[in-house]
């Protein structure tokens, strides 16, 4: 399901899956930092160079809307069993929402990032072809 | 070094410790809460029966204030790793204070922990011995 793990194989387990480990950590962190903005501030705040960076990535690697959903259940699902006995119905509301809204901005971000890609490919051809 | 590990190997590569992964996700998810809580109110609250199993693990494992600097650093380094391009002066320093005051809040349980565990060996010596 996710092109970027192609090279260990979709089959293989987690443990020898380095890029999806790496971008666990990074979507903890992420969400982690939104889960606080958004109490503090009511709002989330990427960077804007991070954000392009970040729709930029999303798009090269093929990214849909249902990776998003797979990654925010294993995000969740994963804190629930680290701090089973801190699980509450709040806690997992604004864990959801800190990664909703990250992914929100993602995905929008993306469509700037498929824009570009696609007139920058329109271009290329226009330069070559005619 | 660290003595729950003691089944694989203080040498084995860390894709073969399944509780050091799990102890570094709950570390991670204990001090983002603790992140949030502090940014929000000021101060770190762990729920009352999660800090006194947390400090009964932590004394019968062996845990001592060297394994909390060890684990603090790889945590910093972590997040560093994760997200370079957002980490700050700023940040550095919110989640340290927050792994510090978490850190403080098990380190304390500790000595009633162990303070109890003397007391029970004590009862049993005496029981047994008297």
């Amino acid at each position: 399901m996710f092109p970027f793990l192609r090279d260990a194989g979709e089959d293989a387990p987690l443990e020898s899956q380095p890029k999806l480990k790496a971008h666990a950590v990074t979507v903890f962190v992420m969400a982690c930092e939104s889960a606080t903005q958004l109490r503090k501030t009511g709002d989330v705040k990427v960077r804007e160079a991070t954000l392009r960076r970040l729709g930029a990535t999303h798009v090269r690697a093929g990214v849909a809307d249902a990776h998003f959903e797979v990654v925010k259940t294993a995000l969740l699902d994963t804190i629930e069993g680290a701090v089973p006995e801190m699980w509450t119905p709040e806690m997992k509301a604004a864990w959801e929402e800190a990664y909703d809204q990250l992914a929100a901005a993602i995905k929008e971000e993306m469509k700037f990032a498929a824009a570009a890609v696609t007139s920058s490919e329109a271009a290329k051809k226009k330069h070559c072809f005619i």
